[in-house]
């Protein structure tokens, strides 16, 4: 078994990290940290785990380093870049699911986020996009996982943006969000009455995971890209959809542009393309590894307008987190996150 | 007092102007008309009205014409059109809530809808956009009142294509509609547990309202208009956002799209622009005629990014219903549709 | 023009205050108070508001005092206690919206609640349950306007407590009430996450609107009440529905009981009986000041269940403020608080 | 493997279960049928299962019993009785979700529900509420699965019952449903902006699991006991919460009533007793096989309040019917059912 440690194990993807360790075949709870909740049981933070008998425990990440196989990190942006060196990754593989890792360009990072304080360690990061970078994932012993917006961002682009085939000064991502991607943090924003029954922008052209999705795209395409990407906030708990347009660089079909979704994506038994004239909706995936991805053509502008959908705290998050896990551990990548989606939920 | 009658009264848009006919100080029901109710108390159907004594009558436009000053229509598409005529316009004012008579274009409403009855009629209907064609709406016998989502994304442009800011082939309309948008009407996509908790794109590329915001957007331009238009259905009762997209034509200021915006927005009561920083949200105009409007430059790419926010069931259809009414009735043309927008609700 | 003054404006109940004396044809806002926000534009508290110039002061009641027709309190409990004395009273008429004047036992108020200040003023304060309470509200200095749940669970039992055809040890109220009832303050119950797709008791056999149901049920009983109240918290955002149990205490049919509300109920505008067989629920009278009461008996049991509904900020809190206040100053009682409830909504 | 036929696996339920043997480690789907859907494919219905190959096919049951080790029904009441037989139990076991074997006393089903056409068969069937008939389960060729409002209410009562610790002519349950327990099929009850938004209870007094609960409770305590139900329908996607009510015999203490519940379910590991003080909420149970129960005890009437809380369609359906073939088969009963809630979803 997998011994596995949770830093910042009492957020929302921490949460749903330990439910899928819990139920994974392979892997089991070693150490669960939290910061605001050390020394309480874990049931009477999330007291769906009323039933265990796990504890919040102070954060020691040397002695986790000794004694856990992996240690995911679920922690604020600028934290884990202070905590990682190479003492740690000598010991244990380390997947951070915040921030700190996935922008290879230090100035990029340092003038989205703040000041980086692994700059040693950077390099030897992979960003855990699996289906992308599965082969690079392999051996390493940090991995990046990738934020909830740029992973379905991404995925539903990379096919387009590889092949050369729209124009790429023209992207537009209109994404929207369920309210688990703000966090348990309390704030107006996310009290109840403010949030339910509205839905809004926001972070327009200044959201942090732009550069991440740029970046992405950009070694995709072997140039810069730069693009809009606006998030949106919605009244449910969890779900991302991703609109995406871009002009085509010629009159493609819509035949010409599923070959080259089924070149990249025919084999990935995460990334669930749609019939034609069949889109995506966030109920679909929820509570699943999976990501659905469907296009159409407007003839008229002609953009292809993609849609993306994904569960922001599953492949968006945790379930990712566990793909590479698997990765890195050799084991069957669906191993212990090859869930059904739960419908209705 | 104004002598109103609907047709239609029982769909949502209907039900929503029995109640702003019922408060306005100088307008009263007359005949409240329903295909599927006739016969029954009103409030049986809808349940607010459980104190009132209005009845849904079976239709006869004819006697409405002679009895009523004004009638609403709120029809499905391709039936107003047959029950309008020179003898109705000759004896009473009509307000089309449906789509006849919103295109002038004969071709375009023939190729997106159905075959147009009352192409006679066709040319003597105003666009009733309030604050564009205010002046064009008086003294017309027949206004085509404008759709929910066109009028939240014509709003929010006008400006910019007006102004000839924008290159005009690089408009993206990302709209978001709360359900009430989808009317009463039975099917398993409204149903609750299909649409709650999730968030789908529908009609991609292919949306009626598509051709109408073209239509308008490229009177105002002076030229031909084609763009993309994307609606999504959110997990909400009422409520209407657009993100709207645009190449800059130049390297415009904040300041500068303000000014354009102020130009023809300043002295519009109903038009509100947020503060720079600000943007729109569903919530604050819910209940209201009220049209939230606020936008942000991304230097980055130098498109300008417009957030629109309105109600749908009011200023997105029976409050600018009643707008019209009161404009061709010489009102004030905030009587009756003055509201705070109700919050949280 | 009645000049208001509010002090604790930017609570969810101050709010839809403001937007009620908005709109009331003879009052008007003169002093809006926050402690939180002092010095801010209304309208960038609450952006509904967006259109308006009000602004948020800080409290001076003896300011207001001087300067106001009448002020209104929506404070914590225990503040307004000891803001009140009879200099002010002696100015100005006030409606409190808290608890400090609800409860005539003072013994039970300093149980349930904290160390009363005002006990001189105590005895003066009618508890301001419109439809029970008129005659004596007309002509006071100091009206206590009642709770939500209260004013609700009162009004669906008071004929059957009135005429003693209950088992008055028999009473149960089970409460569901939407998420403003809980304020506009940070929790993280509140928080959208966790208050969404749930639904939960709280505060069961201490909820502090149990002494004063029975209060005021005793006073119409003529002797001693003691019953269960437990509230629940639902995923909504306004509405509260009480579900009341009472065993009968003779084999009363149907129209026996009906024949009681109609004895006390038949009259009141603002109170709408159910047919035979059809049941309120909280979306019929939302943003309305209406109270809807139906009733079954179960011949099985010999219980008879009552259903209530009102909208908690309306006729649980604002509506019925502002219906005080329309009672005090000798205005139609309907003024400016008669509305058709708003659905889809 | 276990071969697993579902008839009706096209409603909500039925789904759920179809998403639980598709993980179940020791099950799999053999045949699915449906009526309304045959010969689509299964992903296409319910689009979550759009990476499957299950197919919809018409209900064959005598084929089924031949080629399935177990067959699940999901039908309306008054469908199942028809279907089964001699021959087919000789051939297969059947666990019915349905409700047509769950009352013994044909009398009451017939005053219920309809016309009992297997009464021959009825005697032999188990009601399969786990924790109380386990041992009767066991061998058997038929269970009826109980309902979802009756699982909670009856487990949340039983020990009270069992050790005649309250009033049995006292108990009141008010329940509190999600939506998905009123099914798929449209109605414009649950319209999305009907449900939405509101509460309402529905059924009073007359609801068909009243019957099913007041059975199972008087078999507990060895007499008849009649009580009263009233459901109510929440606006959310699952979760039952139950919350009881009944008079104490004796002055019991927390303690005393503490004592009742740990003797019945302290080994019992799908029932979680919350700690003093704490209750049960839905969202804590969502997507697992758990029932929460608490209580208090208001020393004030003498009265104790329990509430339960389960998710509908697991352990109010799907769930408990997959536990019901784990007993049936001689697996440990929690294999494939052993989830930790989900949450926040």
């Amino acid at each position: 078994m997998i011994k596995v440690g949770i830093i910042g194990a009492t957020g929302y993807a921490g949460s749903e990290l330990v439910r899928l360790i819990t139920s994974h075949p392979q892997a089991e709870i070693h150490t669960l940290t939290s910061q605001s909740y050390s020394g309480q049981p874990y049931g009477e933070v999330y007291e769906n785990y009323r039933h265990t008998d796990y504890m919040c425990e102070e954060e020691n990440i040397e002695k986790m380093a000794e004694e856990c196989d992996v240690i995911f990190l679920a922690l604020p942006h600028g934290v884990a870049s202070k905590k990682i060196n190479e003492d740690i990754l000598s010991k244990t593989k380390i997947i951070d699911l915040g921030a700190d890792f996935r922008l290879q360009d230090i100035e990029t990072y340092e003038k989205w986020y703040t000041t980086h304080y692994a700059k040693d360690i950077l390099p030897e990061a992979v960003y855990g996009l699996c289906e992308i970078n599965r082969d690079k994932i392999k051996g390493r012993r940090i991995v990046a996982n990738p934020g909830c917006y740029t992973t379905c961002s991404i995925l539903s682009l990379y096919p387009l943006v590889k092949e050369k085939m729209v124009d790429l000064s023209s992207i537009i991502i209109d994404a929207k969000s369920g309210a688990t991607g703000a966090g348990r943090g309390l704030s107006l924003g996310n009290h109840y009455c403010e949030l339910n029954e509205s839905v809004k922008a926001y972070k327009i052209a200044n959201h942090r995971h732009t550069p991440e999705i740029e970046e992405q795209l950009s070694y995709a395409a072997g140039e810069d890209i730069v693009l809009n990407f606006t998030p949106h906030l919605m009244p449910m708990d969890r779900g991302i959809l991703a609109t995406c347009y871009a002009k085509l660089n010629k009159n493609y079909t819509y035949d010409d542009v599923r070959a080259a979704y089924e070149k990249y994506y025919k084999d990935e038994y995460f990334i669930r393309l749609t019939k034609k004239g069949v889109f995506p909706e966030t109920k679909w995936v929820k509570g699943s590894n999976f990501v659905d991805i469907g296009f159409t053509i407007d003839e008229r502008t002609n953009r292809v307008i993609v849609i993306g959908a994904i569960d922001n705290l599953f492949k968006g998050a945790a379930g990712q987190a566990v793909q590479n896990m698997n990765i890195l551990f050799g084991l069957d990548e669906k191993t212990g996150i090859d869930m059904v989606p739960i419908f209705p939920a």
